[in-house]
């Protein structure tokens, strides 16, 4: 588990997160506008969107450019990721401007939204700093950490950050978005034909935290 | 709040539900085929379509079909509907067959999701006794209810049924997807520009439980 | 035949209209702005959009929304409606406004399009009279009544509001757009592998004028 | 006035129409299957394609293949076009075969359907004779004559061949397609912001038996 | 080979190209507009579109407006088109207007491309005379001629304007757009499954030099 | 200048690029099917698709499967890229399968094609060799290397590898694809807004031929 900082020679902030053999790469865009919606209140915005090279995965996907169309896990994924990001930033301080963070899977085995949210942390801290170095915003808009783990019940128990192989066969999938104080942004558990209980759900949740601390850790590190 | 049974002349099985102001039209379609991946394993399958009439809101929104593609919001919850369908059917029990249910917001305000799902299972299961009726299918195809609720917590409470203006305002936004024997089989808790605790997500699921069994007990006199 | 007005607890003006077992709910939305084109005349616009539920019909069609573009037959019927509906409102008195009726058809069985213009009309009507009633517009902006019938030659005889069944079999197929007072406003009479002639013509016309005068009457009882 | 035949080197039948300054190039394509809903029925079908050049009109439209779409006009003409042929072709002895007969507009000056289904016509009647000369069907296929005149009302009389200016401002514009022997096919009579009574439907139907009695006297100078 | 002049009646400037069986008409559009990166510096542009009707071809290709995407090839030849006219027009003498050459092929036999760009020079010049006779422009917009030619390696030896089934054959197709004065604007030497020399790409050079000579000749000798 | 071989868990070949800022991922996949036109023939076929992440440049661009379609100049690169490796393979030899060589920009700095093809001929390889090791195929399907340069005119002199400051100002722009033995696969030379001479063609091929060289160099190292 490894997260590189600065690895784009463009962006505002980068990262490029490899767990085990899953590689997302994480860039920050600042741009001087906000969408229309937001336009004239002096307010920033957060956003993010997801990709998947053809090969990431182990049978060649058709090209989304090529197909004319974003998938619905594509644009349930991005939402995700950007409303993570929104919980800890302070969106009043950062002004009239929108930061956008491309997550693209180079290689997928598992876990790339976790490890697309993770490192879009770290991209955007990086594109925040870039701006507090030449003044356009004051210290403390990132307002905390955030981090994404999946985990799920494999015969019957929870286990954190299943590879690819164990991922498809469990019944039960969840998503947990976690600051790093250890409020919760998004819980995600989905049944595919099964249900789970009460019980199962918190231990996953257990999990989660438990995981969500470790990831928090690597991005303080990354950014020590 | 209320469930019309048998309101369309050609679907299999239907359910006009108004839950207050809002109405949503299910209909589920009974084809003979399955999609390809598949073909040739005798399993079936069950899916859901979601759509909105432009004026089911406030303001008018632009029509689907003239803008060229669905929303990240329309796939996002016509998966959670299917997902919670299936979970309470045999798809080996169905056969090689498909039953799409289409969910369309005549009127919304607030609660679509959950009006959608809890109307679905309403015209699925009709459509599972139409079959069983031609001798297409066993019983207990069906294997349980399910039913869905809409929370979030207003002003650091959590309140069942938001209406459309709370709804808005609120930070933590969540949907249960639980079954008629109080399985879950989909936790969603989302918060948009803040965080939410266990201690919240919990309260939230037992709010979720309380109204889901009301719906479950909806659904059985509607098909009682 | 039934005209259900105040349907919509967002639009200006709606209607459910139900001719037999067809059903269709227009719902008309008034907007501050008016095409590009129009722009800065003083005028405004009355426009009409159409659609059908996936399974509104005998075998479920697939959803626009989600083929990603409109059909011809489509785009035909809402270009008819919206033209029967400019050509009883007075544009010049509309101020620079655009008003959109949207027509979803509910449940097809034979003469959807009729039963939509016939209700669009109605929907119109009340969005003009809340407007009436805030003084944004002047009395008589709504000229006259219009309705639409189709009717066709089954087995060599002029039939009015054929079913569903006979309208396929049905060589030729006729649409009119008649107003209250009998003026014409679109007349498409097409023969599918088949010829018709002057009189057929003619006996089409006599039998829609009958039903037009029927429609009429039906608005004016649901507006009374 | 002048229908050139033959003058593609590729299609089956082709023609050049000018009408005025109005240009358009019909090629009559001959393809050895059909539409899938016709398959195995032995039957073939004959079907149309409209398009016009960027600058075919008085200001530079945008191209359809680059915008993505064919609008709602272009849909609505080549649909009239297909049904005016299949009226006057015995689709049971063509066999399994379709024919696209290509209409594209050179220069657009009023009048573009009508010369479209005109010199259709004569392109599909000369791919049919190619068939013939090869054995491929037998005689007769072609049944009649087929021509399309546009009319309208101008400053309160019915007008033929409204020129480009005239059209735009005529409150009411019509469509007739007639065959040989003064069947009709389709009749089309819209108001834009008007009405028209029935006395001058019949005259508009008039001045079109005439117009069409000229055109198919061409068609039958250009084939003879 | 012929260039005809004029034969669009709106088009500002225009050219019907006839190259043997090859036909594509050429008509120049003068906007009052430029493209948004462009805006407020004072200059112009010149582009070209470029399309073929569906049975242009030995086969019925498919409408790309009905397809919904322009391809590859398409986009190609209208880049290639815009370029070699932007190479001898003087753009800051044009002033902030643009001017669109659409080249539409009515019958492909070879050598589409560079018929388009042959014909297309003549339209654009003719657009440039519209403009200095409205003293819009001053003279010498236009620096220079450009023509092009298609060749290739055939059997070993390089051939000038292979026809279609050659062209389909060669294992080495190039194209040259180059200036009255014999500058070089474009070279394309493509091979398909195969190689070249230098030597084979300097005599596909001298070949091409001595067509263009011969199309500037036709250019010159239909302005005159 | 860097080629990193074996960069993907997934693809039977691959290779990431890094020639200065410049990142190409490039990824060889190899699928059991034919294009459609191409069956039953026993010859197999290569082909490539190219994508830029969206931060890949100094400004963000729009992620092109949101915008909903892939541009002109991804199209022409893909299509360069393709036709340079079938150029260098036994299609025959390689039995009826296809292999897709993905070639993603992770970072541009100039040079993005050049790179692409130069990594795509790597993945490629390994792919094949990857097939021989299965005894798929023999020896030899890859028949010699192909690589490809930028070079282009800066201030009166050709110039290799321009970067991209560079790239943007010069007049004249071109791609040379050439094999390991020096023949041609494919030559382009462009002119903006000027034009260039045989002999400035001529410098550039030289200039061409040296980076080639220096590029198959590196290819047989990072294989060797």
């Amino acid at each position: 588990m490894s997260l590189e900082r600065g690895i784009s020679r463009h962006a505002e902030g980068s990262c490029l997160v490899r767990f085990g053999a899953t590689e997302v790469l994480c860039m920050a865009s600042l741009e001087d506008r906000v969408p229309n919606w937001l336009r004239g209140q002096g307010r920033g915005w957060v956003t993010a969107e997801y990709g998947m090279l053809p090969r990431a995965t182990h049978e060649r996907m058709r090209r989304e450019a090529s197909s004319g169309k974003q998938g619905g896990r594509t644009l349930e994924i991005q939402r995700l990721i950007g409303r993570g990001l929104r919980a800890v930033v302070d969106l009043e301080a950062l002004g009239e401007r929108q930061i956008t963070v491309d997550c693209d899977v180079l290689s997928a085995d598992g876990g790339t939204r976790t490890a697309a949210i993770t490192g879009a942390w770290v991209a955007l801290r990086d594109c925040l700093s870039w701006m507090e170095r030449r003044s356009m915003i004051g210290p403390n808009v990132m307002k905390d950490h955030v981090a994404a783990v999946s985990c799920g019940i494999h015969d019957g128990t929870a286990v954190l950050d299943l590879d690819y192989a164990e991922d498809s066969q469990a019944g039960t999938d969840a998503n947990f978005v976690i600051t790093g104080s250890g409020a919760l942004c998004e819980v995600q558990a989905t049944a595919e034909g099964a249900t789970f209980s009460e019980e199962e759900l918190l231990e996953l949740l257990k999990l989660a935290r438990h995981g969500v601390r470790k990831l928090v850790d690597l991005q303080k590190m990354a950014i020590g």
